[in-house]
């Protein structure tokens, strides 16, 4: 076979091309496999209640971060960050990791220690380790992926699928300021400002909500959970079409981060446009039913002080429509494809 | 910092960066890891005496696979089976993986298919499952990274470290013929000749050794154990630092694969060059008391009729010496470094 037939990946989508991939793995599975792809990862049964996790998340250089931008210990850290958000996004608890790394032959030892250095970091900090890698050359560019593996106890297991007509829809902490930070560097904007150095922070070495996913889902009062890692416009409907539910979101509730209004105010863009639609933000995207509301934003705030903020409501149906102050409906706009986007 | 600081990678060798990796990695293990970075894979304790092996292993278009040569499913078939191969050189039993592949957005979604039907034949035949993954775009090559899961019972776990002097040295199967597959790829043979075609296939879809693994591990009688993806020559050095022994090994005791002799032949190489310094043969090296050897031999004839060949011995000291037949030292050359060659 020619190996480049089909349709151009960036026509396909993300979305589909994973799709297919889950009508091909999941004839191999076996019974022990409680979900395999399409979730923010993998739950295997292994012994009792006791659930092993296992995901993986790779980062390219071009596609998903520049040299210019991050230093090597952020690019470690990131694609860390990034596997433990997914565990946390399960209500699991991560445990140990192994990375690979391509890297041209003519880049300085220094470079992929302090990628290592980013890598075991942010695993220590969240109580994950890293175990063991690969490092291979590369004829081009950096490339980290990081697979990890993580345990929940079957009764807090969450996951997309489970969000049902009447629940509410909640975000932790704000969103937005991984794009605008995104959008800081590309403008060329000076750090000296605080805010455009809290978003370019933000994006260059985000926080997996590691105390809060594991606080809501020892609450057990929450329906389907996952995390932002490509933008609410993405991802909310990549949550309704595993429950098989819409949304409605109310654009005025979406927690906006204060950096995101000041970068977006200094580039002249739309603030709400970025935390809609801007992807790495690692906040927990959940969904539970109105009255256990208040109850899961107490315990989150009880553990971090992060706000959990109501956003919309789970509606019958499969739309995924977002309303401004005034009832209007507008778009949600479409998130970060990674074949479509490169940046 | 500057990020290329430091000494070039292709200069500084795999081992060295690795063994600085160990360093940096091992500071934050707990005591549940009973094995680190530096072996086929990391061992770690969940429950009772059934332990968690996790290894990860990325391959790189222009570094480990060419799309003019690999078809997109013998892509994803190896990326598996280099993974499964190091879950058997434990004694293992794999488990459950995950991939993450890179590819430009202008490849056809057929081949991205493809790249997972390999990877997904390749598991499946061997027992394992796909359960997850990540595709994203790539501004250059197709990189495929692969982390596998597996079990093992403490009491049949094999790692590098364990040879002692005396022990002798053996090797399933034959070796030589991934490398004379790659030879014979450079040099344009054709596949109508039947060896040529035995090593090509043996150099883009080869066979882990599960069966033979698990057979060694159950005897019990082995003493360390690995598995030859980057060569004798490059291998057996790792092998000997981990268990901090030397070995002499013979050159004419080594099985060379027919087919690699047939095609060094052909395009005038050495063939026991290409047996000791070739890599990607997934073949196992092992070690153990010389009166076990058959015991051992019997134990993977009978699983999968593989022969199982002693080599050499272990020896005191950290000399690691090939002897030719009549007994005047040869060096083992070298295996291959990921940053030295490309292609």
């Amino acid at each position: 076979m020619s190996g480049s037939n089909g349709q151009p990946l960036r026509e396909v989508g993300e979305n589909r091309m994973v799709a297919r991939f889950r009508e091909m793995a999941v004839r191999g599975l076996g019974r022990s496999v409680l979900v395999g792809p399409g979730d923010d990862t993998a739950v295997i049964r292994i012994a009792g209640d006791r659930l092993l996790l296992l995901t993986c998340d790779m980062m390219v250089e071009g596609v998903h971060f520049r040299r210019e931008w991050a230093t090597p210990r952020q690019i470690g850290w990131k694609a860390m960050a990034a596997n433990l958000s997914d565990i946390t996004a399960m209500g699991g608890e991560p445990g140990f990791a192994v990375a690979s790394v391509a890297a041209p032959g003519d880049l300085g030892n220094g470079f992929v220690e302090a990628v290592a250095e980013g890598l075991i970091g942010c695993a220590s900090q969240h109580g994950a380790s890293l175990v063991g890698g690969d490092l291979v050359g590369s004829p081009g560019p950096v490339v980290v992926d990081v697979a990890v593996t993580g345990f929940v106890s079957e009764d807090v297991l969450l996951r997309r699928r489970g969000a049902r007509p009447g629940d509410v829809i909640l975000v932790t902490g704000a969103l937005g300021a991984s794009a605008a930070g995104l959008e800081a560097l590309r403008g060329g904007l000076s750090r000296e400002n605080d805010h455009v150095a809290v978003a370019v922070k933000a994006h260059l070495e985000p926080s997996p909500r590691l105390a809060e996913g594991q606080a809501i889902a020892r609450a057990r009062r929450a329906t389907a959970m996952m995390d932002l890692s490509d933008g609410l416009a993405e991802d909310l409907p990549r949550l309704c079409r595993e429950s098989g539910v819409g949304a409605r979101v109310r654009s005025d509730r979406i927690p906006v981060h204060s950096s995101c209004r000041a970068v977006a105010e200094l580039l002249k863009l739309d603030p709400l446009a970025l935390a809609a639609s801007g992807g790495e933000d690692y906040e927990l995207l959940l969904t539970c039913p109105p009255e256990a509301a208040e109850e899961l934003r107490k315990a989150v705030s009880a553990g971090s002080g992060a706000p959990l903020t109501v956003i919309g409501e789970v509606i019958a149906g499969a739309e995924v429509v977002m309303l401004d102050g005034v009832g209007r409906e507008r778009s949600l706009g479409s998130g970060f494809d990674h074949f479509a986007a490169p940046g």
